[in-house]
């Protein structure tokens, strides 16, 4: 079993390991060395370890930005140490929390910093980072980026970039059962209010247009995007990068996915949680709503959300006058193995939308 | 045979495609799908046609930024299609002049252009190109980025954007043996004349300080910059990426190595060409020469330069006031499979030792 979800999770996400940064050499020493899933945890720990050292000896020389990137790289292998490491909650939330700590080591030190906020919203405190196009001047465009079921608001650096480079700020938050928020609120049917809470705080930047703000959500983060944009008329541009439009696949969906899903509803067993997952996860009615010009990247070949979704998406959004969908052949789960074609692509239409400029 | 040679290759250079740049979804689905040496040229080759299209259809929709990388994607394809076929020179040709025809596209649309030279030196014409870091005032201190054996000017892109992060321009060129300068000159004694041919064009451009120009080469460029800075004493850094001290290995080298250094000396029988490469290639005598600081990266796992090269230059340097050397115990030919670690701290060294600011 143990070695049956090695494979499983190195064939659905091996690549989406390098395109969101992790070192080519780390996943093939992993994928040469790792037999069992219960070594996963262990092998991504101790490399964060050797990383947070190699950035502290960076950092002594005052090497700031090649420290910023390998605290960066220490963060993002202790978040892909817990990532689907859903049956052991106790190392999870040290990964979790590792992987906050070294990512506020890192943000001060980008080259374009990522700068901390706490929002506080109905009696909780969404935390988040804003960072700033360099060298552009004037008020700027702003594009939410949103993580899913198991991504946070530390792991989107390299698309984040991408945004940068086009005239675009960014700006990532956990909401309600991600990230450092799981600790406070888990998955709930109103995540549209905190991403309206975190564009109340965004308008008020002397940095940023308020009229040109734009929303990413990938995977679940997909749902969470069309969801959010339904129900805050200020987005004006919206992509879903991995189209979930519901969880009526939820009894087909395998472990660690469906463990994983109950987890973030705060549900132990799987099985109960299937009726309020499936209740809360779902864009009929909301879809229809969005009236912001609208992009879907699906992969045809994903095995993680099967492509009836894509249909259930073009069905709701039939009378929508901007919609585009970008549906490659060949890509996999959120077309993670064509990184290099579709993020430039997605980033160069937000930039088109909300008209930014470089 | 054809079965070795690809394992062969992916063992050696699998890791380094990724690091230069090459999607890594394209990396895996080749080592998926490919069963023989022969499937590699137009594997490649496809996906180099694939990303022209792509870069074409971006350029038409005005998308800069993204078309330049495409191209770059497409010119790094064609690059790697031919990187080691010296048993084929027809098709080989074919390769390198897609890959310099391609560059030339993508050069201008870089964020940081790349701007094209042709200095001609003794009746030749050294092709190459200048970038400057972005948002830098005043004369900038710039780095020369030496090919190896079948590195040519083209590939060093991802490093260079690592200097000009840190404030240090890059120039790169094709030398006797490499790329373009292949047509006109083989494999000789006096690569360094070339170098300091583009040393004195770089000399006279207004946004360069003279008395901040380094080197560094890889590989076989790893000899060139050694060689090169013991020559011109115009060089105020040099860091040797991988090091190659002599050719007295020669014999007993691998194809398609051994066959690419007599490709490049012009020689088509590997026996004739081992006197011409022995005699030619040795730092014995240019080494104790250089008087500028020196770095030297190996991998102490390198199994294509053996370990006893770096005992030799740390003979011939033994009195040198200012060498260090940096010998990652887990680091393979050139540490490629290190590059997230090795490749910004050569660049962090460079911009110290240049006194470069961003």
């Amino acid at each position: 079993m143990s070695r049956e979800i090695l494979e499983s999770v190195w064939s659905a996400s091996g690549i989406r390991l390098i395109g969101d940064g992790v070192p080519a050499g780390d996943v093939m020493a992993a994928q040469a060395s790792l037999t069992h899933w219960d070594e996963w945890f262990p092998y991504w720990t101790g490399l964060g370890d050797t990383y947070e050292r190699l950035a502290r000896e960076a950092l002594a020389r005052n090497r700031r930005q090649s420290a910023g990137e390998l605290f960066w790289q220490a963060c993002l292998s202790h978040h892909y140490a817990q990532f689907l490491w859903f049956h052991d909650p106790v190392r999870r939330d040290q990964g979790q929390m590792r992987k906050v700590a070294l990512y506020r080591e890192a943000a001060p030190l980008f080259a374009a910093p990522a700068i901390r906020f706490d929002v506080p919203f109905d009696g909780f405190v969404i935390p988040g980072y804003l960072r700033l196009p360099p060298g552009v001047f004037g008020r700027v465009p702003v594009v939410i980026v949103l993580g899913g079921l198991e991504s946070t608001k530390e792991e989107s650096y390299r698309f984040e970039n991408l945004c940068l480079a086009r005239g675009l700020a960014t700006c990532t938050f956990d909401g309600p059962g991600q990230g450092e928020m799981y600790f406070q609120a888990k998955l709930r049917p109103d995540f549209h209010r905190f991403t309206s809470a975190v564009l109340d705080w965004l308008e008020k930047r002397p940095e940023i247009d308020a009229d040109r703000i734009g929303i990413i959500g990938r995977s679940l983060g997909g749902f969470y995007a069309i969801h959010s944009a339904a129900h805050d008329p200020r987005f004006k541009a919206c992509v879903c990068w991995g189209v979930l439009f519901d969880l009526s696949y939820y009894d087909q969906m395998r472990d660690p996915a469906r463990r994983g899903f109950a987890f973030v509803a705060g549900y132990d067993d799987p099985e109960k949680a299937g009726p309020y997952l499936r209740g809360t996860l779902d864009l009929s009615g909301q879809a229809e709503r969005v009236r912001c010009p609208v992009y879907a990247l699906h992969g045809a070949q994903d095995v993680l959300i099967p492509a009836t979704q894509v249909g259930r998406l073009r069905i709701a959004m039939a009378a929508h006058p901007d919609m585009t969908f970008d549906i490659p052949e060949d890509g996999n789960h959120c077309c993670h193995n064509l990184y290099a074609v579709v993020r430039p692509r997605m980033a160069d239409w937000l930039a088109e939308r909300l008209g930014a400029r470089t």
